[in-house]
């Protein structure tokens, strides 16, 4: 995929890379990634999910009219997700009812934190940041293999739209901590990759 | 309809009636209702869905994972009816864009001092309140004459089997501040009314 | 004492003058009060007073560096009211321990739904509002009689420069929906004379 | 010091002598300490006091009666600490208008987290851990040496009546929560000293 033409995307320099491409991503899309990292990664991306829900819905608290329908769909498709990681979860016999380690926790408590005392369009930038460096990251991967159906969902064409439509909103109601707000968001990314290739 | 079945219902005393009967609505039903009122209630209960949505949204943000189907369902609901709200709107030529008078604002100050205050099981209480008055107030009404889209929407099969999802959820997480939460929603429904009819 | 010199004052219109009269405080200052007036004001006066404390501690949390003194000045000083007003029930075997009656709690639920919801220099308007109106409420009043001791708390020199201070730092920072605000302050204010006064 | 007789400190296990032990301590009560570590440590200082007022002014809005008078001291006192760490800024002309790096971010982000999503008790043991552990470094030292006045304030009799209190409260409140949110807060605590020791 190509990277996505965003002025936040542009302007974050090495983070966007960082973010978006990693050992972890290559080794299970070549279906030659250890077991124990890829349900590490199950965990805590479930775990990152239910904390994201709240992040989105208090964005939602705080979001005029013509935010709304997306948030709402992205609300929607969240739970959704969740539903499928449970069922995962199941099939592997993997505990989620786990406290999230720091890495996860780190970037949860910068959401939350976020959540609760900034701006709507911040929040939108960061939803954004989220949501397509995720999109970037998968889309980059061939679906093939035993985990193609997890590269599928993340680069599918529905996500894309939700994506996006979350640009677009962000690029109509712009704010100065926006792009440093982005920037955080990846330097998380990049982060969460990390600890679930290393541990 | 018959009083629901429910120990917030039950407990509730008189209240639950003057929530749930009006002149205003016997009004809408036989065709005879001031347009003026008509009016006023379209735009005041507009503007009440807008608080709602954050509220239900801060909700959200506090749920437990069994919540969270039921309550965006109910976000994705509102928002159509707000879509539905604004369409009838453009017909009636009737200004949404003004601020809520006091007694629409009362409500919602309530709704929103509760969202940011109060655990969960009592904001459970409060939208299970807001919502199966809703379908009480109008499902007692026969769907005929002009406003039978209007009455239809509130007493449907789907706005019953949400609202059933809430009582039961509300059941199965009690809290001794949920009964006075519940019935403070009931006199604010009563006086939502009255301002309906009365101006 | 004169009309504060003060643009949201002098944009408040009659507002102001509402929320400054009433012949509740001419009959305390006359010592014709009626004695269930007098403990019905001084039981939601207290009630009022526990939320403005969640009120002026959410907005210490929101507040830049430069409003930390006064506003910690106006904790400190609102927290040995709160021991006033207890010692004053104590003698008058007043009970505090009961939920707000509707005008109290109306008032409340807006300070509250604003604290959470709205930007830092409304809620310094807000707070202004609040403070300039009981000022000249009172600093209208000659303290003598049995009630001397209220009227000279709310209209000494020390109160009068916290409420200065405010005012100023509400100067510095203007924001287009402060007057708005404010005058909801006073239309809450003229309210809470009224049900001291009738009940 | 002797260590507190707490049950939180008690049943922290060696996370409390990570987080009140640190050779930067050493270093500086032994006057050998590097300028540019005193210095990194003294501008985060101050970032973190920033975010703990917020922090603390949450809490207060939350907390019930008895807890208002020690919560408020502890505001007043930290605004005071705040107005030194500036003077000696001035003197260093070290600039505190600064983004808080890494470490110091992710210990805001925990308790901006934590104020807005914990109850009352939680928070609670959060501060008494943050103040606590802190009186436990400082009063481990002799204060002499170029940084006598640092070590004083943080070993000092007003200070250690403050922090008892607030393990009174703790003490009187328990939570089921409280042990894991203290934990956290040692382990924010000793990668804070990690990171004013090396950079």
């Amino acid at each position: 995929m190509a990277i996505p033409d965003h002025a936040l995307v542009r302007n974050a320099g090495p983070l966007w890379d960082e973010a978006t491409h990693y050992p972890f991503l290559d080794a299970l899309a070549a279906g030659s990634l250890a077991e124990d990292a890829f349900r590490r990664w199950l965990a805590q991306d479930y775990l990152f999910a239910k904390d994201l829900m709240a992040f989105q819905a208090i964005l939602l608290a705080k979001a005029p009219r013509d935010w709304h329908k997306s948030l709402i769909g992205g609300l929607a498709a969240l739970e959704k997700e969740m539903d499928w990681f449970e069922s995962h979860a199941v099939r592997l016999q993997l505990n989620l009812d786990i406290r999230p380690p720091p890495t996860c926790r780190r970037y949860t408590d910068f959401l939350m934190r976020c959540a609760y005392t900034q701006p709507q369009p911040v929040l939108l930038a960061i939803l954004f940041g989220v949501e397509t460096s995720y999109l970037a990251a998968w889309s980059a991967l061939v679906p093939s293999g035993p985990c193609a159906e997890f590269i599928e969902r993340w680069s599918s064409a529905d996500f894309a739209a939700y994506v996006a439509a979350l640009g677009e909103l962000a690029e109509r109601h712009p704010h100065e901590a926006a792009q440093e707000h982005f920037n955080e968001v990846l330097t998380h990314e990049a982060e969460f990759w990390k600890m679930s290739w290393e541990g």
